[in-house]
């Protein structure tokens, strides 16, 4: 029988600077009687990866640019977090509404440049990880050393949509796993080719981790068994469309 | 321990006019001796309830208008496939590369209005169902009627993203659940009240749902065991983002 199961990791605990998520992980499955594999697939809320990483900043401590204090009027948003937003990113693609949609450093294309004011405490915003890849990657070689086995790592976020209501969690770093699924060339039952399926399982499995997650910062990490990971490296920029395919980038 | 369940009901049979799709899933459910629950939510692929509607259309039997014609030789694209995407729209919200971008009567914002030519044999293509919320909610009453049970329902399709490569499930039809799960207004452990948290979890469950069920066609209906279902209504008409607060409708 083909079956998914996406367990959450509880009772994490706050996570500081400096602390090692690899180390937290290899806990937590201890006290859940949880023994890893190498085809497990564990989703880590990026928020545990920043605080970890020192990616958090004390709102206080920041000067707004007089092009952070302009915006800030114009969207009714605080100035100091309009500073960092515009820090994290490389260009605004849309505003409007108090939000602010940008391209990442990274190249994300999201609200706000990922910066996020909840689970961090009063007055501080995590900002994503430098790089979510590499911070993947560095997950999953500390597990391996703990634990001799080597499973898939995806680092998640919410994001919004345009059209659609409400944040779907989607994949900002990925270690070893392919993050989509091509079945371009195969063909269904009727001998149709398919032309056009290419499903971003990373995104799938970072939005189905969130069912489990929640956003309260309980359950930061997730072990998805059953899926069948392919291949032994990826990146989440595989998932950015590129901006000449890109019908609502440049306007 | 939060654990969810995706559980691929398989030997569904190709469905034709007229099967009754809760009919398939009960004998599926009884061939893997899965017990369904009130909790249970069942993500059922588009593709076989629009057979099973009737919502499947032969090309050649299509005659295209000037406009299809005018917009197939702009985007190389089948003349009678433009035609259907016409007839199936609103309006258009974009073009390029040899997609359009339209809104649905629904309201859905996808490419091609979601008119799909995989898993419906050869020169055919698949509509989407006329009315997936009224399609769930009758799986869902028969379902009942047959089992003494009403599982969550939701009706997937596959939607490209701007921005990010691949589709990710979402949900184009729900009954029997809220399709958001609004956790604004509530604090996390900080005391930081949450102003932003709102997650889509229809699509984030749909999304999950299509890991299992892959682009074959082989696995159309996927149990979730596990979410804590709130409400016993919902409409993916919920999803949709109104005009007037979205960023990337009118340009």
């Amino acid at each position: 029988m083909t079956r998914l199961e996406i367990i959450g990791l509880e009772d994490f605990g706050d996570v500081r600077r400096g602390d090692s998520i690899s180390e937290l992980i290899v806990g937590a499955c201890v006290r859940q009687a949880l023994t890893l594999t190498d085809s497990d697939v564990l989703v880590v809320a990026h928020k545990i990866v920043s605080k970890a990483e020192g990616q958090i900043l004390r709102l206080d401590e920041i000067q707004p640019s007089a092009r952070a204090l302009e915006l800030s009027r114009e969207l009714g948003k605080e100035a100091r977090l309009v500073e960092v937003i515009l820090r994290e990113s490389r260009r605004i693609i849309r505003k409007g509404g108090g939000t602010i949609i940008v391209e990442t450093h990274h190249g994300f294309i999201c609200a706000n440049a990922g910066v996020d004011l909840s689970n961090v405490g009063l007055g501080r915003v995590a900002l994503l990880p430098r790089d979510p890849d590499a911070s993947a990657r560095k997950i999953r070689e500390e597990i391996q050393q703990r634990l001799g086995v080597a499973p898939g790592i995806i680092i998640s976020d919410s994001f919004g949509r345009p059209w659609r209501l409400g944040t779907v969690d989607v994949a900002v770093g990925v270690a070893g796993l392919r993050p989509v699924k091509d079945d371009r060339g195969t063909s269904d039952r009727y001998g149709y080719e398919l032309k056009a399926s290419v499903a971003a399982v990373a995104d799938e499995l970072a939005a189905a981790a969130e069912v489990v997650m929640g956003k309260k910062g309980e359950i930061p990490v997730v072990v998805i068994r059953g899926y069948e990971r392919k291949g032994e490296d990826g990146s989440a920029q595989e998932l950015l469309r590129p901006e000449a395919e890109d019908l609502f980038r440049s306007f």
